[in-house]
């Protein structure tokens, strides 16, 4: 049964939770949060590389004190037997008498154990609460789990009239720096960063997160079909430092396999769809290797590949008050949509100004 | 000196000029509340066509009750004779003991003069509340005075990378029921409705406010240099109940000026830049025709053209959850702009959600 203080608490293990995107995968982010008599005595979040658990650390907090107790938990408990005993154990062996979680997890190995583990053990489980937020903040890891990809968020910063540069390629800068500032926000609570092969070309990124005071970096991967990326560009540079994953075609240069390779790269051979690479089996490889939330800041051609595969999974649109007219490169390649029935369509989650520019958030129209 | 209650029955004469905007043309769109002892005795505002002024109606309501009251007026009061004896002259007579004015009226009959007029006879004159806002609602009137044009407003309803319709021209609907409606109200809101001859062949629209309970119609403005306009269109057709204006090219067809004269429309010959219209000369036709609000609705190559020449006031973006590709129609056409220092810029002025669409108003960055 739900009492009146369940949500409150709740909600702060979701957010607890949250503090780990980008860095537990290929566990889900979860966290935790111990309480009895209307006092906190634990919180916790899984940790970086997805140990210890979210539960283990609050317990850790809590100490003794966790008896009677009651854990507020952002996803289901874990029933397994991995490297760690499982968590579910975990807390009937700490004498926590009620657990409130909002979903199962949809991992063969949980499904429902961890919840029923509990019960035989007399702890009180409530579930349900806060279902919608914690679908959504765990939906990487369940797509990977459920379609075995990452979840898939597009980043675009457009002018007003869809562009992301001058007709001679001159980009930077379109949005202003709160809006840059938030797209290194954005790429740290993401397991990777992703470009096609034109960017990384022309640009020559970085696709780091900086002045954020953080260590952790997502794992910078690059689509191209023919390996045909700087040898001596900001990505070969730092690739021992960060990881640099690529995704070739199967036809790709074995020398250049052998290059980026000993440049410290994680090379990933994928299918090709006529003479483009397959994007879905691009996600597979991804998601096979752990990958749980990539976040694609373009170009215009990976963008519209993967709008018109129906692999994005949510769209940030950054849009500077600027206009550059027909001639402006556009953001999003062509889509071969004849009709506007055949568009894809999204739906408006999110609004807000972000210095001088605009961000608005668009999802899938229906639960992925 | 102003007194507490003076923000709030300025801003009440303020919102109640506004009604007016889109009707009094030439004329301002004022309003004006009279109170005395805390209660309002009068509220007017311009009348359709101009007439009578809105502190005139408010006198009216006011009667005998005025002498001695405060006159809330959005503008400063008129004081030359025109069909009617000036406002100042009928403040005074009525008795008004003080009017408070944002500011003063910079048509060179007024300036200031409507103000000295209420001091010499002893009224009390505070002015400067609520400037910026009256600024804003007087902006078309003010254009048209000082720069013989009228305030342009250009709207764009777009997919979120900046198309309005696929390549094979199928734009209805890419906004929703919400946004279509939200146009209606911005056109009733405006003087004339404008497009450019493209937009009237390909659409064949009839421009008008429907669905809003108004009998008031804007003028309907076609931009064409050659008056090639389709003679037994939408536009056409309804020309002698609802204004049709043609700004053509001096060079047209004498013959298809002479059609155009016999379905009901006004004729304006404008200048060419190049091969083009020029849209400066477009626009001080329309302002010495006593035009001081016109909403553009595209196509895109009008809009370019607009901006291109510095002459949006205000731009609208309807975004709507949909993608097209690079393949769909641009929005803007071709603006000739090679560095992003080149580019037209705005400032967003307000963000809000228009049922599944988003709303954003930009304005020129700084003070037309």
């Amino acid at each position: 049964m739900t009492r009146p203080e369940d949500v409150r608490y709740l909600a702060l293990a979701l957010s607890l939770g949250r503090r780990g995107q980008g860095r537990t995968w290929p566990n889900p982010a979860v966290g935790c949060v111990i309480v009895k008599d209307g006092r906190i005595l634990g919180r916790g979040w899984t940790q970086p590389g997805g140990r210890p658990h979210a539960e283990r650390a609050a317990l850790d907090q809590a100490g003794e004190d966790a008896r009677g107790a009651t854990a507020y938990v952002s996803l289901e408990p874990c029933a397994h037997h991995g490297r760690t005993p499982p968590c579910a154990e975990a807390l009937v062996a700490a004498g926590v008498a009620r657990v409130v979680a909002p979903i199962a997890d949809i991992d063969p190995n949980v499904d429902g154990r961890g919840f029923s583990m509990l019960r035989d053990a007399g702890v009180e489980v409530t579930t349900g609460l806060l279902a919608e937020q914690a679908l959504s903040d765990h939906a990487g890891f369940f797509f990977n789990r459920a379609q075995g990809r990452p979840l898939v968020t597009l980043k675009m910063a457009l002018t007003l009239d869809g562009r992301i540069a001058t007709a001679t390629g001159e980009s930077q800068w379109i949005t202003g720096p709160a809006a840059r500032r938030e797209v290194h926000a954005l790429r740290a609570r993401h397991d990777a960063v992703m470009v096609g092969a034109g960017t990384a070309r022309i640009d020559d990124p970085t696709l780091t997160v900086r002045d954020l005071g953080m260590d952790h970096q997502p794992v910078r991967v690059v689509v191209s079909r023919r390996l045909d990326l700087p040898l001596m560009g900001n990505l070969a540079r730092t690739a021992k430092e960060v990881p640099v994953w690529i995704c070739h075609g199967r036809d790709a240069d074995p020398a250049l396999v052998e290059a980026w390779q000993g440049l410290g790269a994680r090379l990933f051979s994928c299918d090709l769809a006529g003479r483009q690479l397959d994007i879905s089996s691009v996600l597979q490889e991804l998601g096979a290797a752990g990958l749980t939330r990539v976040f694609c800041e373009g170009g215009g051609a990976l963008a519209a590949t993967l709008l018109a595969a129906d692999l994005v999974d949510e769209l940030i649109v950054m849009s500077a008050g600027m206009l550059l007219g027909a001639e402006g490169r556009p953001g999003i390649g062509a889509l071969g949509v004849d009709r506007l029935a055949e568009a894809p369509r999204l739906t408006l989650v999110e609004m807000r100004a972000l210095g001088s520019d605009v961000l608005t958030r668009w999802a899938r129209p229906t639960a992925g």
